[in-house]
């Protein structure tokens, strides 16, 4: 067992061998895992035999019922050992997602059923009515953020930023969790039954991440497949899918949406993982809707009945590309918008210090006023205020013309219907105040501390705006355009779906929401125009606003790296050599330890470069800050000092043993006579069994103070007086001042770098490497350190933090900085291809003209050439 | 223009600094490109003026007129100077493929009528039908194999193999150009035409990227935004999704399904490009059908109207997922047969040599068996011989139940269905019958040297098979599964959906064939069987045999990494070091012109490492064959032969002058005096204008022939007697013997990199990489080699050409091969972290006990550890 432990660390080490964080790993390591086990199983069957033994026991003792048993147990062995395969974890998923899908959708559905009866009920007294229309969703707000906050603060929010900062391999505390996968739900549940306008789908991308996470926890329990970070962020990426799928019931826009909105790169061979996944949770969703006699087969979630034939005509395009530009300008202005809320909200100090202290104050004061505009019978009544999300987005898919037919008497949901048929107003006002409302509405109702999505929402707006140019052209149009002799109505419901899709495409950059809008429909017929007006969305919002998963991480400054837009040329022009850092700490390989010292004291980097001389600053790998740590204590510990003080001791007796354990043993014990030199370094022993427990006192601080100890011994000996427990007990040997000598002396030692482990493959950048390149080796292979090196040599380093605030210093100051600063010094034309012939050039006479100036040289005329390529 | 020019050189060898060939780079360098053209834009104005002078003179001399054409002439401009955008290219791409797909799929139908037509007239004799049903496909195809033959053997077949190669990065000659072009589209029209069980999904991805290509280079007159590679390679990834989006007006499908058939990694960055060309590409080929007023509007290629209410019940779907499986097994043998048939061509040499003589016999051969089975007066009445392949798609997607109500009366399509139901059979029969005689069919058609896909055949044998099922099921429960009160009748219809999408989607391997059905049939509502169905079926056939396109790969041979399948764990334990070329050849900084030839005569790598020295072997980058061959060249051309002969000559004079240049002008002119020092260079001219001239009949032979001129007139000059006209031109002024002379003494010169480009950061891969994650970095940044260090020492290499050897060794050999004979030496468990820092240890030792041995050592004792890692 513990050499399979080792063998996993070892394992774990080389993992990021190669690069310092290296994501898309796809599981090698999983497999490597898987592999070596089922070697293990096959060589040694150190597990198996001992379950087998109490069936065949019974075999003997019970006759008849022991086939069965020895069976079943056959069966779970099969189970278990097929429990490390992929699609096992999938399906668990998969079934897990829906059932807390369904359960949850069935929770919000009795929430908000609640809420209609209660209304209903005290239709006697507009005010006893107002009171409870009110109170509930207030209630249920202030509830789910009270509950949110005190549980797990993680939990607010969308979820979608996050997860995609997670599955760029960026560790985020807390946000995998049960306790936020709790209140999550529980939180999610309280703010949808409220009815508010917030959406379900971003929480639920986190959601179904969280609970792949648990699941690869608890499945971990049966074999340590599970324990490996790069599977798991493929696991997570399946999970998004799943998400969105058992939301929508849309498998396929579920992969298309987490892929957009949550990779860079994609690997296509992780396909699979998240169709079956997500196909299995919209199935066993829908298939509970049947269950539970909702529904009497498996069909889409909001069907539409549009007819088949002739969907819509040619010349009905330009209407649906005006859709798509609107919603582009409608997308970009609701992302502002939300931002501008968040801002307002940071920015008020006097508001926010009373809110901060009253942290329910806000959301209770939002909610309750959405819900008094809401009011059926008072503003609400203007812009269907009694109608459910779901009841708004199915009266708005409807395939009858509103404007011209009325209320269709056959339609089944006649009730519901009738909320846009005002009757001191018409149909058009209605659509009007209901988007204008539900815009600002929806704003800032997802900008209450509770776990929300903004999805939702922005796709019932853009479904109602699309209505209402498909009503226009309804009313336009009466007998359809076409002039041939069979007419075709225009459906108002085809342009609530291009609407839809366009305008939450807006809002989250995402194209997919055309295929996700097809499966909620179930119906394709009106691709083309879908696709037109996604694509005219997309294409005005990107080169307006950023998506508004990437407003919130830059809002809430998570470590993402932004994405380069569309046409900011300018930025190309940049390359490494203007935007990294050129002051990096190293250790060379004939480095002392005080020059270890130096360096941790002087920088916070958690790797630090290797070089083979400040002369030649060759770079060899990169080595841990914890690495360096561990050499430095080492190097000052108390054993070794014992060591010494046993040596010295050994030198002024005079005595001539070799074995300097054999010595202090003699000493310390003060046995009498030479003890046997067969096994002489077992009588250390006894000796090195007090010093541990000497040190047992101080260990307890943590293991990341090694270093700190025992730099603190060597600063504290000189300043402080009073000599700690540790040095109390060593001080019977030697001196303070003895130790501060021996200190001394022992970081004037060369290091020995043979025990440290060292990343002989640090990933490397060229100087003329450009910022677009950059940003794309950094996002395909999710680095968050690079060297720069010219010829071996190393000359840099970028960060993630350099290149973000490159991209970011470009974008914001967009036309102003066509160059950087350090640019402008460069010909772009001339001087292209020609430092690194150069920087060769001095290597090459170094060689020619003082053959070994490496190691003889003061390094004088070689440290002149690093900041050459300025 | 000329430092424009050789900022491009400069740029275009910047973008392979990085590492060998990077091909995900996405259009870095055009967007550079583009900012340095505004830029000059900008700056310059330098080519503006120019247009606008004669409509400024206009305005003087004509008046009215003139305001237009200046407003003409500015529109002009605007559009050149957008004719850089992405856009741009992708709408004239989209435009340009929906006409050829229109006007091609115009001419097949015409050919396909001409057939029927021919048939039908001759209704009197059956003789004379046969003949004409015979004779007209086998001329068709026999004229389409010839064409292609004489015009461009690379259009034959699919081509999706050959894409799929060509943007992993490898350049496969001739394949995307204009001869190329005409050869698929008039071959394919042919083919097609002819009404073998061909398609055109996978030739029109080929179509569409030579269309992008060919565009490319047209749109480059415009500008030097277009001669870029990465971006090349990121267009024709959008043109594969062009290709099959105007194939089947499936946008989305076409987009997923390209992607899943090419990529390996996809940036999601793109993913606008594919969607947006291919959108546009789908919109213009059915617009062009409404106009053509064969469609009233847009709608779906093969409309299915199967009922929206209830499509399927949910006892169905056990029927559903037995047509996944069995379409799995089957789509696996598809694949078998295939590959089978053509490794039996390949191997029978008498047949072989047969037909090689008669290329277009064997073509001819298959046409006639094929056409004479599908005969429909003869063999082909019990499997609908007559019915074109999209007449059988349209009947086999229908709506109605064949075997219960027979032909429906009602029904549009009543001819066509007719060929259906056999007065002396019925409808399974010929449906069995149809889905055995067309699955070797379409396997033997697919082998004949035409331009052709294989994806419509087996979507139609699917569909075929779906529908059998979708009958069976259908008369087992004739009035519907469920039993409440509203019984819902089974639709074979959706069956034959299903089965379509699995075949097809089991022949290929991908997920997205689903989405092309929906899009196909313009119907929804069946996504879940069609998804359970994929999945089963690719989960079947993806472990039992390669996708088409990768059996096609591995048949053809083409260089491209097999992907990782499922499940096969035994080579995660294969490391690099099992893998690498250990004994490779290598460029150091302070070798000999006498090494760099040795190189060159013992290696034919493209790039070659450069290290520090043989001792230390520490890799400082790479650099190009060429390069070297320019060096050594350079260094034993004439011209440098001429000048040291003429500082002999100086030396033997005695004279004292500085510049040789002009002491040579002085002895070959004989011009009297010394000429001013102020031009020193100047003077040189006619001299070096004389002996380019008298070069001037061997360049011919080739640029790359310079290193093969050197060379030649090394050993050429001792071996053969009669001296070359060159020779004899310099022959003047050396003896052959003296030019042997001064070339091995300059042969022995150290030399000279500082002329020579070097890629400073070629990749870098360390000893226990593992397999999994050599194949995952080389896929994702396109290497196709990789050098292996430890710790900046070199000690190997890895090619695509190893790693595919190691990947297909395991694949072919599964379960036998469970690790490498390399692999069994090492202890997996052991020596996981040592050899690093053994190997550093070395290192640092070397550096402690003899500080400066790299250049004073004899390499002795270094060498020693490069063979350490075995």
């Amino acid at each position: 067992m513990a050499s399979g432990g080792e063998a996993q660390r070892a394992l774990q080490y080389e993992q990021t061998l190669m690069y310092g964080r290296y994501t898309q790993d796809l599981g090698t390591f999983a497999k490597d895992e898987a592999a070596r086990l089922r070697l293990q199983r096959g060589d040694g069957e150190g597990g198996t035999p001992r379950p087998r033994r109490p069936s065949e026991l019974l075999e003997y003792t019970q006759g008849r019922c022991a086939p069965c048993r020895v069976c079943a147990l056959q069966c779970q062995q099969f189970l278990v050992s097929k429990v490390g395969e992929d699609w096992v974890f999938l399906i668990l998923l998969g079934l897990v997602m829906a059932l807390v899908s369904w359960a949850m959708d069935f929770a919000i559905a009795t929430c908000l059923q609640a809420q209609k009866w209660m209304y209903g009920g005290l239709d006697t007294n507009v005010m006893l009515q107002y009171l409870a229309w009110v109170t509930y969703p207030t209630v249920l707000i202030t509830f789910s953020a009270g509950f949110t906050q005190i549980l797990a603060p993680q939990a607010v929010g969308s979820g979608i930023p996050e997860m995609k900062t997670i599955l760029r391999g960026v560790v985020l505390k807390e946000y995998l969790t049960l306790k936020t996968f709790l209140a999550k739900v529980i939180g999610l549940t309280c703010a949808l039954g409220s009815g508010m306008p917030l959406g379900k789908e971003g929480p639920f991308v986190h959601i179904a991440s969280m609970c792949a996470s648990l699941l690869s926890r608890f499945l971990s329990l049966f074999g340590g497949i599970y324990e490996n970070k790069a599977r798991n962020i493929e696991m997570l990426a399946a999970a998004c899918a799943v998400g969105v799928g058992c939301c929508f019931a849309a498998p396929i826009g579920g992969v298309l949406f987490s892929i957009e909105v949550t990779s860079t790169f994609f690997a296509v061979r992780n396909y699979w993982r998240g169709f079956f996944a997500a196909t299995f949770s919209a199935f066993i969703f829908r298939v509970l809707a049947v269950w539970n006699k909702d529904e009497e087969t498996i069909t889409a979630l909001f069907k539409t009945r549009f007819r088949l034939d002739f969907p819509f005509d040619l010349q009905e395009l330009p209407a649906f590309a005006v859709i798509g530009i609107a919603s582009g300008f409608g997308g970009a202005l609701f992302v502002y918008l939300n931002r501008k809320i968040v801002q307002f909200m940071r920015r008020q100090k006097t508001i926010n210090r009373f809110l901060m202290k009253k942290r329910l104050l806000f959301p209770a004061l939002v909610t309750l006023l959405i819900s008094t505009l809401t009011f059926p019978p008072g503003f609400g009544q203007f812009m269907a205020g009694q109608l459910t999300q779901k009841d708004t987005l199915v009266t708005l898919f409807d395939n009858q013309t509103w404007a011209k037919q009325g209320v269709s008497d056959e339609f089944e949901y006649l009730g519901i219907l009738e909320a846009w048929h005002h009757p001191r107003s018409n149909v058009f006002i209605t659509l009007v105040v209901f988007i204008l409302m539900k815009f600002w509405m929806s704003a800032l109702a997802t900008t209450i501390p509770v776990p929300c999505g903004a999805f939702m929402p922005v796709f019932v707006i853009g479904a109602a705006f699309g209505r209402l140019v498909g009503e226009s052209m309804a009313a336009w149009f009466p007998d359809g355009i076409h002039t041939d002799s069979n007419s075709y109505r225009i459906v108002p419901g085809g342009y609530a779906v291009v609407g839809a899709a366009a305008l939450s495409g807006a809002v989250t950059h995402t194209v997919s929401t055309a295929v996700i809008v097809f499966e909620l429909t179930g119906q394709i017929s009106h691709i083309l125009p879908v696709m037109i007006a996604v694509i005219l969305a997309n294409a005005v919002a990107q080169s307006l606003q950023p998506s508004l998963y990437d407003s919130i991480i830059r809002i809430k400054k998570l470590p993402y790296l932004p994405e380069l837009g569309w046409g900011h040329h300018e930025k190309y022009n940049v390359r490494v050599e203007d935007i990294m850092v050129r002051d990096i700490r190293y250790v060379t390989l004939n480095c002392k330890y005080r020059d270890l010292q130096h360096v941790l004291q002087s920088t916070k980097m958690k790797s630090l470069p290797l070089v083979e001389s400040a002369e030649s600053m060759i770079l060899l790998g990169s080595i841990e800050r914890a690495q360096v740590g561990a050499l430095l204590s080492h190097q000052l510990s108390p054993q070794r000092r014992l060591q010494a003080l046993q040596q010295k001791a050994l030198a002024e007796d005079g005595h001539q043993l070799s074995d300097a354990g054999i010595r202090f043993q003699i000493s310390t014990e003060t046995s009498s006579g030479a003890p046997a030199r067969a096994a002489p370094r077992k009588p250390l022993k006894p000796a090195l069994k007090r010093v541990p427990s000497s040190l047992a006192e101080t260990p307890p601080a943590g293991t990341a103070d090694h270093t700190g100890i025992a730099l603190k011994s060597l600063f504290c000996a000189s300043t402080s007086a009073e000599p700690t427990e540790e040095e109390m007990d060593l001080g019977e040997k030697m001196s303070p001042s003895e130790i501060l000598d021996w200190e001394e002396q022992q970081l004037d030692q060369p290091v020995d770098f043979s025990s440290a482990k060292i990343d002989p493959a640090p990933f490397q950048l060229v100087e003329h490497t450009s910022l677009h390149k950059t940003h794309t080796v950094f996002s395909l292979l999710g680095l968050d350190h690079a060297y720069v090196t010219s010829i071996g040599r190393l000359v840099g380093m970028v960060s993630l933090k350099e290149l973000r605030k490159a991209i970011e210093g470009s974008l914001t100051a967009k036309g102003v900085k066509v160059r950087p600063p350090l640019a402008s010094f460069r010909d772009s034309t001339a001087s292209a291809g020609e430092p690194d012939t150069t920087a060769l050039r001095q290597l090459w006479d170094r060689h020619q003209h003082h053959p070994m100036p490496r190691e003889a040289g003061p390094g004088g005329d070689d440290g002149e050439d690093t900041p050459r390529g300025q």
